[in-house]
C-alpha cells in the first residue's frame, strides 16, 4: 500500500533536496485541504520504485501525480509510462545545471502518446502543479470547485491591493 | 453559447493557419469519442473573444481547455487567467521563429498562480493534448478510462510490433 | 478613471516586486518632469484589470504604456491587444528564471498585427522604456524635444568624462 | 535631403536583400496611406551614411525611422545613437545564422540611454514594425488614429471569420 | 532470451524511424565485425520492455548497449537506471523539436550515480557510439584492438588523401 | 613512464582549479580501490604533453582516460585524437562562461571517428565519469563488477532512505 | 616543406566538404592577390599533421592561419596551442548540428593565454577571416593596405549603388 | 591627436565600469612593454567620438584596436566599420543580461565585409585580446616576436608545474 490515508494526490521528487522548492507545493494543496502523499524517488537510482509507483497509484486511490525533478529530469515521463493517470511535472532548476532549461525539456518534450503536464521551472511550477491538481480534481468535486473560485478572487483581491498609491 | 452541440474538449488555436497541426489533436480526441469545440481566436486580435470563452467555457460543459499559439504564445494563459478549467497549452514552431523555443517558453513560465499544462512543441504536443485532456476526463468516466487503458495498451502492442527482424 | 492627476504615461508592472527595477523608469520619466500612473496588474492574476485599463487609457490622456514583466510575460502583450496606444515591454529576469530570456521572447515575439515596441531585459531597458516614451511624445511636443535633445547631449558628455586620463 | 517627397516614416534595411521581408513593412505603411522613405544603408558597409542619415532625419521631417537588420544588427543601434527619434529595430533571419537570435539580441539589448524600439524576428515584426510607426504618429494625428482603430476592427473581424464552421 | 545469436553489443531505438539514422550505427560496428542486437523499444510506449531488456542484457551476454532517442530521450537513462552495463546514448534531433539540443539534455545531463556516456547529436553520434563500443571492447579483445588501430591509421590515412593538391 | 604505480584510470583536467569539482571524480574512483593517475594538463597550454600522454596511456597501462575541462574544452578530443583507449569527457562550468554548455558542445559534438563520451556538466559529471570507467573496467573484472552491483544497491538503498515519513 | 610556393596565408579545414563555405575565402584573398596555402586536416582525424603544420608554419614562412571547422570545432584552438602566430577561426554550421553554435563556443571561448580570433560562422566568417587576414598582413606591407583602402571604397560604393530607387 | 605618446594598441571600452574586466587586458599588454591607449568611449552613447577614433587610428600609429562592451555590443564592429586596422572584440556578461551571450554574438556575427577577431566572454577574453594583439604586432617585430615565444614557453612550464604529485 503506497500510503495509510488515502489522498488524491502524489507529490514525488527526485531527491530529498527537491523539498526545498516543493514545499510551495505541499503547502498549496494543503491551502485547498488536500494531504498529498511524499515521496522522493528517482527515475535512475530508484527506478524500480517509480515503476512499482506508477502500476499501483490509480489502485491506491491516487488520481493526480506531481513529479519534481532536476537535469535530465525523467521522473514525470517515467511515471506517465506507466500510468493512465495525469502527470504533472515540475522542472528544477540544479545547483550546477542550466538554470532548469534542461530539466524542462527532459519534461515537456515527450512523445506522442504520453504526455507530462508540464509547469514553470522552480517555485512557481511548483505552486502550479498544485493549483493544477486542484483544478482537474474539482472538475468532479464541487467543494473543491467552489475553493478554487474563491482561491482566485483572493488572488485577483491581493494582486490588486498591491498596487502602489500612486501619481 | 459556444457550441450546439454539448462537450467537454474545447480546442482552440491562435490563427487558422495552425489547423495543420492541431487536425493531430483533434483526431485523437476523435478516436476517443469526443468531438471538441473548435475555435480560432487570438489572444492578440481577438482579445474579447477569448476573454468571453474562458468567462463561459465551464457553464457550457466544457472541462479541459486545449490551446495552441506560436511565437509569444499567449493564448493558453489569457484563457487560465480567466477560467478555473485546467488549460492545456500547445507550443507552435511558427514558420519564422525560433523553432517554437519562444512559443514553449511563452506557454509554460506562467507566473504562481495561473498554471498551464504546458505539452511538446508541434504534433507531438498536439497528439498529447488530446491525451492529457482524455487522462482528466477518465477520473470521473469510467467509460473513458477504459478506452485510455485500452488505448495504452495498444500503443505498447504497436511499438513493440514496430521492432524490425533483427540480427 | 485611471487616475486624478493626467499624465501622458502609464507604468505598469506584473508585480509589486518589480518596483526595484521600475523605479529607475519612472526616476527617469520624472526627470523629463513627466509624473506617470503606476500600477501593478497582471495579465494573469488580474487579466480583467488589464482589460480595462488597456480599454480606458487613450480616453484618459494616456499616450503611452510601458509594461514590465517576467517569466511568459504577457502583460504588454495583453494591453496591446485592447489599445492603439503604442505599448513598451520591459522583459524582467525573474529570481528564478532563463536571466530573462523566457520575458524576451515572450514580449517580442509578437505575431503580425499587435507589436510590442520591446526594450533590453531589466534595468537598462526599465530606463530606456522612459526615454522611448519620451522620444515618442517630443514629436508633438516641443518642449519635450528640447529637453531630449538635452539630455543626449548630457549623457555624451557624462560618457566623454569618464574617460580615464590615461597613457 | 534626404526624399523629393517628405514623409514621416523612413525604411532603412542593411542590404537589398532584406526587401524580400521588408516589402511586408512598406505594404502596410501604404495601407494607412504613408510612403515611406526606403533606403538601405549599412552601419558596417556605409557607416556615413548611418551617420548623415540619422543626423538629417529630424530636420527633413522623419519622425520615425524603421531599420532592420540581420546578425550582429547594428543598424537600427547606430541611428538610435545619432537622433533623438524614435527608431523601430527588426532582426531578420540571416540565411547562414541562428534563426536571428543573434539579430535579435543585438537589437534590443540596447544599453541604458539609447533605447531602439524592438519587434519580433522577420516577416511578423517586418509589418509590427509598420503599425508600431502608425500608432506613434496617430497620437498627433486624428485620421491616422481613425484608420488604425478601423484597422484593428477589421483585424478582429477578418481573426473572427477565419473560425471554422465547427463541430 | 533477447536474442539467438550471442553478440557483445546492443543498439536499442526509441522509434523505428530512427533507423534512417542509426543504420550508420549498424553499418560501423559490422565493419568491425559485430553484429548487433537491434531492437526498437521506447522509454515511454514499451516501458516494461525497456525494464526487462536492461534487467538481462548482462545475463545475455551484452556488454554495451547503445541507445538512441530524441526530444525529452529518456532510453538511455531508463536503461543506465537498470543495468551495470555502459550505456553510450545517442541524441537524436527529432523532425519538430530543437534540433536535437532537448535530446541531448535530456541525455547527458544524467544525475551522480548513474552515467550515460554521451555521443553527438545526429549521425556522427550514431557512428561513434559505434567506435565507443569498440574502444571498450577491445579493452578485453587483442583483435578487436588491432582492428580499432587500424581503423584509426586507415581513418587518418583518407583524411590525409582528402587534402587537395594546392598552390 | 606516465606513474611508478600501475593504475587503469587516469584522471585529467585542464588546470588546477578544476581539482575542486574532480575530487569527487577521484573520491568516487577510489571508493572502488582504484587509485588513479591524476594530473593537469591542457589541450591550449602543454599540447605536447598532452599529445604525449595519449601516445603512451595505452602502453602504460591505462585503460580509461577521464579528461575534464571548461570553455572551448577540448582536452578530452584532443586525447581521444590520439588514442584508441576510451575517454571520458567531463565539461566544466567556467567562473565567467555560459554554464558548461560551452564545454558541453565542445564537448560532446565530437566529428564521426573520434567519440569522446560525454557525462554532466560539473560535479554529476564527476562522480559519474568514474562510474562510467568502473563500468568499463568492470567488463573484464569480476571483483569490480561485483563492487558495482552492491555500489548501485546501496544507491538504490540510500535513495529509499531519504524518503521522508510522510503524510 | 609545407608548400612549394610561399605564401603568408595558409587557410586550413577540417573536412574536404568544407570546401564550398571556404571557397569564399580562398577567392577574397585572391582578389587581394594572396594566394593562400590550403590544407584539409582535422584536430582529431589527422592531429599530427596539424601539430607539425602549426610548428613549422612561421619557419615556412606562413604569417597568419585561417582555419575552419564544424561541430566541436577544435582545428583553430588545436593550432594556436602550438603557433605563436595569429590564428583566425571559422565556425561552420554542420548539416546535422546546432546550426554553427556549437562551432562558434568552440572556437571564440578559448582560454587565457591562447587566443583565436574568431569570425561569423559560415559563408560571412569565411569572407571575414580573408579580409582580416589582409588586414594584419597589411600592417607591415604598405601595397596591401592600399588595397584595403581601395577595397573597403569599392564596398561602401557598392552597398550605396544598391539603394533602391525609392518613394 | 589621440595621445601623447605614440603606441601601436589602443584599449577601448564602452564604459567605465568595465575596467575590472580590461585590466587584465592592459596588464597582459604591459608585460608585454606595450603600454596602450587606453580610452572610454560607447558605440551608442559617444557615437562620434568612436567614428573620430577610428577615422584617425592609423594615422596617429595606432596598428591594432581592442574593443570591448556588454549587451549589444557595438562597439568593435562600428569602429571595425571605419578603419582598415585590425579590431579585436571583447564580449563582456552585463550584471544583467545573459551572462555574455548577447555580447558575443553582436560582436561576432558581423556581415561579409566587416571582420571583427572575437575572443571569449570576459577576464579570459580581455587576456587573450592583449595576446592576439602581440601575435599581430610580432609578425612586423622580432624583439616582440622572441617576447611572443618566452611567454608561450612560460606558459606551458607553469601549467606543467601545476601538475599535482600524483598517485
Amino acid at each position: 500500500m503506497l500510503s495509510d490515508k488515502k489522498t488524491a494526490v502524489a507529490v514525488l521528487m527526485g531527491s530529498a533536496g527537491d523539498m526545498t522548492v516543493m514545499q510551495a507545493c505541499i503547502n498549496t494543496l494543503q491551502a485547498f485541504d488536500i494531504e498529498p502523499l511524499v515521496r522522493v524517488m528517482s527515475a535512475h537510482r530508484t527506478p524500480d520504485a517509480v515503476s512499482e509507483f506508477a502500476a499501483n497509484a490509480a489502485a491506491e486511490g491516487i488520481k493526480v501525480i506531481i513529479a519534481a525533478a532536476g537535469m535530465a529530469a525523467h521522473l514525470a515521463g517515467a511515471l506517465a509510462a506507466r500510468t493512465s493517470l495525469p502527470v504533472i511535472g515540475v522542472p528544477l532548476a540544479a545547483e550546477a545545471g542550466l538554470h532548469g532549461l534542461d530539466a524542462l525539456l527532459s519534461t515537456v518534450q515527450m512523445p506522442a502518446g504520453v504526455p507530462v503536464a508540464t509547469v514553470a521551472i522552480g517555485t512557481a511550477g511548483a505552486k502550479n502543479a498544485a493549483i493544477l491538481a486542484v483544478q482537474i480534481l474539482a472538475l468532479a468535486d464541487t467543494t473543491l470547485a467552489e475553493k478554487l473560485t474563491n482561491f482566485k478572487k483572493q488572488q485577483t483581491k491581493k494582486a490588486t491591493q498591491k498596487n502602489p498609491h500612486t501619481h
